[in-house]
């Protein structure tokens, strides 16, 4: 602490998650943002602030209480390991520690977990796992696609009214930023522009592991997850088109009560009225989830579910997990 | 017919997809324009072209050998009939002659028929009706929505290998030409701009009439269509992201195969090889429809299928129906 | 005033402009909205606050103390006279009240001053006329290309460095806010996205008079302003590149120091440090303006000035100038 | 030759000019492309052939008539040293056979002349040089920057009316294939969406030399070239605005017939009727050049030139010289 002020480290934090989470970490009264990393802008200002990116190795743990990793997978586990060794307090962004077991983590990323001794880790969805979160010295803070999803899926997930068996189809599309700041030919600007993508479809892209992950732990019986992410030619927003079925106890049209029920109390979490449809716009640049409902027959449902990928989908949501760690009220710095 | 050219007129000739057909028969070798039609721009040059707009009530049909039909619907049927008694053929791109009945047609368009004596008409999608355009006066060329789906799903449809009773699901994607010239709240550059929505979901699309009409043709048992159209944020292009439940008979793995057999013939339908995924770019500007394959697990599969709305969803199609009718080669001013 | 409160009414408050100043004042710790008119959207909720949109016939100015006009020019001015007449204090936000006489009005408006009796109004441009605006009944807040072309040039203008008679070149370009929020053919998507385009070039756009007024108070012997907008395809955000002439008695080195002492003081004018460049970027959603300077040779310099269009090009300054007007800190609800 | 078809060959055909090219010379009558090379795309499939891209190492210059260099600077005139002595034809993209002496080229591009023995060629501007290209073995294309505002300046600097003195004031904006293929921190989606930016502002840009050399050749008494470009978020399309100032035997109302008359018989420049603007939008995937222009005042004229800066600027121009050098005529495959 310095002057009542929580010390924060950010690492990556010039990355577009890591830039956001700066800017967010700035406005927020109970943080004094001690250093700020970055291998490749090392030197260069951190936009908002006084200081300036520092390399990773440069950082010292001594001089924080907390440390937000906005690294990429691989990288980030070892430092929440020194981190944690050293007292410090950590919340992950990467997809190091939301799996809970080794074997999953290489499965998903086809290499073998660099610090295995630390899963596994609470899941940081602050709108269902809330309790888990304070006390721990450690949250990881899940993805823009596995946010959006399940929070489109968790009322139904909670209340056991989705078909056994029936798959969960997904139909994704993200904001380019969530593609990362490195250039890369699918990035180019030409190559986006005017353009729409899948990639990784049907049950290949690795959040798709996470995603069943926490679905199973709310609902082991449903069918598999169907996913298809798509490159949209925007520069940040996450939209999940969700389609699922119904079970026999359940038909579509009480879904909208169920879901204003569930998250009634949520202020991070908006369910729109009948026939309105969650558009990005509803959530860029705000640190929420806004979610839309269609009854399309008595036994099928249609959800769409948007997030701003780089605030509720990563740096609003790190946010949120590290308020309700030191007890300070979790929307400060959010609203 | 006139120094052995095929006399056109061309109603509704300055909305989008006007514009386009005149751009197509411009370059068409057998054709010569004698008239293009626009209430809204009467006077102006029509562009690529010596003429200038007329507005719809200056045409004179006989002046010509077919005139197309790219007016608003409930505004285009009447003028098939006049043409039709005059003894010119019609290539229709409005909804008005697509749906076979008047009551599927006031059961989607909210309003009676204004000529319920022309239907049912050819269903103008040559991949699956080819064989009765030839001879026909009148052809109902298909929308954007319908032949992008349909085409993705015809191979399946006609090996019987859905599931019966499983519903189709299809999340659509339209660039915002689709939504037509005239100026509307929806399609402002800054209501647009970096956004990303869906309208009309569920079963509340007007396609939706049309396209499980001629699904209902080819199989009578599959269950029903679930469509979710979102506005994508380009000018142009349109996807189709389905997914389908496979029947015992039939493994996802074997749907590479029976699309490249019934395709191979088409040549302006491309099946991508497996893991290439179709993208707007992969027909934008041209008269093509590219559809790619995902196996996602035995039973379940996932296909992409683009076109530009604007040429194989509209006025692409309506000059390769107008090439069958008139016995020339089918692909002429298309390739 | 209502509990310590400046009671403010907003008219046309549903327009680009009108928007964002809703936006910023329900986070006006001073200030409560009484009441936001529009004809067109009457009866929708104004976004961010509790109210209802009311035509503009029913907006009571007994009720506030000081009403935004952010109507169309022509209907602006009455509205303001009555305003007066109650009472109540204005900030203009259209072009009825910018131009001092009735006879600079009218021929750039090519109509009569609707309430020549108001004229002149002090041109709320604060960083220029700070002392002018307090204690003022009615405040006339500059547009969007004013505002950035009068910053980018001010300190030369007060240096007397121009060389007399040489024109002022302005290459401008606006995002699609700027043209308002009705739709038009020319703001429709598809007509703007992956285009750009000139419009009003030379001298035919009407904020050259209200420019050139304000240039002639500063320096009267400057040569003709030569301006050209573009219609950028982005939805917010101005740019002015200015080319300039100097007087022996200055070089374009000397720029660099003259900009950074002009604007030392003011919060919202930054000059960029040398060699780099103002983009959008450095301004979108923000309330301030960005300079950057580039000596071209000893006598030409240039420099780009930016705003966003909404914010210090409308909005914004509009309650820069409210703040100034009621003695409240300048900055209040605008960092 | 090949059954009475000029070989081709293209280097460095997997950038964005070189694919366009490719695009082009699959249409061209008279062509057959023999290789296409690519040293970061070799093995994959060059769109629209049958061909495969091969390492620039392995092409083979005894199976061509001529070649195609779309390489880096730097890089090209080794390889256009080398085709010239094994006696094959050479039309260069690149920038270096564009400046005319090895001096000039140092001073641009800060280093030494690769094959200063290959200086001066012939600058491949057919509207103005066309007289030099037949029967020569090397032309230097122009680039995009230089095409546009070239034969945006051209009929006054013939016709000598420009102010002897005045600079030349050109305000540019590119679309971002201009700045090449490879990833760059600068051509990233998020940095350039919804953003517009300045870069090498001044007289700094590389292009200046090379517009002013030519400039120089048609009037040796005129001013500076102060020369801004800027960065526009669409993917082509190239935009000159250019001001000048005009002598006192010339007035600005005058310039219309001027431009009308130098480019009457020119296929590919169009000169846009009085009030009307040149955009984008008459140009992106054309060949050709359109104008515009703006009296101001009597001395002021302000000129829109726009050109697609893969077409015009780059591939659709080195076609234009290569069909002048074989005496074919001039705009097969361009129209």
């Amino acid at each position: 602490m310095m002057n009542g002020h929580i010390r924060v480290g950010i690492y990556g934090a010039s990355g577009y998650a890591g830039i956001e989470l700066v800017e967010i970490l700035v406005r927020h009264p109970q943080v004094t943002i001690v250093f700020a990393t970055s291998n490749t802008y090392a030197g260069d200002t951190v936009p908002g602030t006084p200081l300036t990116y520092i390399p990773h190795a440069q950082a010292d743990l001594a001089d924080v209480d907390i440390v937000f990793l906005a690294l990429p997978h691989k990288a980030s586990a070892p430092v929440a390991a020194a981190a944690l060794q050293a007292g410090v307090k950590v919340v992950d962004l990467s997809a190091d520690l939301r799996l809970n077991t080794p074997e999953a983590y290489e499965r998903w990323y086809q290499t073998p977990h660099p610090n295995p001794e630390l899963l596994p880790v609470p899941y940081g969805l602050p709108e269902i796992n809330r309790a888990q979160i304070p006390g721990n010295a450690v949250i990881a803070a899940p993805g823009c696609y596995p946010t959006t999803t399940i929070l489109g899926l968790y009322p139904l997930l909670q209340a056991h009214v989705l078909l056994d068996g029936a798959p969960i189809i997904v139909d994704a599309k993200s904001g380019v930023s969530g593609a990362g700041r490195e250039p890369k030919p699918n990035t180019h600007f030409v190559e986006v522009f005017s353009n729409f993508s899948p990639y990784s479809p049907g049950r290949s892209h690795r959040h798709v592991g996470e995603i069943e992950q926490e679905i199973g732990k709310l609902n082991g019986a449903v069918g598999p997850l169907i996913f298809t992410p798509h490159l949209l030619p925007v520069d940040r927003g996450l939209m999940a088109s969700i389609y699922v079925t119904l079970n026999d106890g359940f038909t579509s049209d009480e879904a909208q009560g169920l879901y204003e029920e569930t998250y009634q109390h949520e202020p991070l979490v908006t369910v729109l009225p009948p026939k309105q449809q969650a558009t990005l716009r509803h959530v860029v640049r705000t640190n929420g989830c806004a979610i839309s409902l269609t009854p399309v027959t008595e036994r099928y449902l249609h959800i769409t579910s948007v997030t701003d990928n780089l605030r509720k989908g990563a740096s609003g949501q790190a946010v949120q997990c590290f308020n309700l760690m030191f007890g300070l009220p979790e929307t400060t710095a959010l609203l």
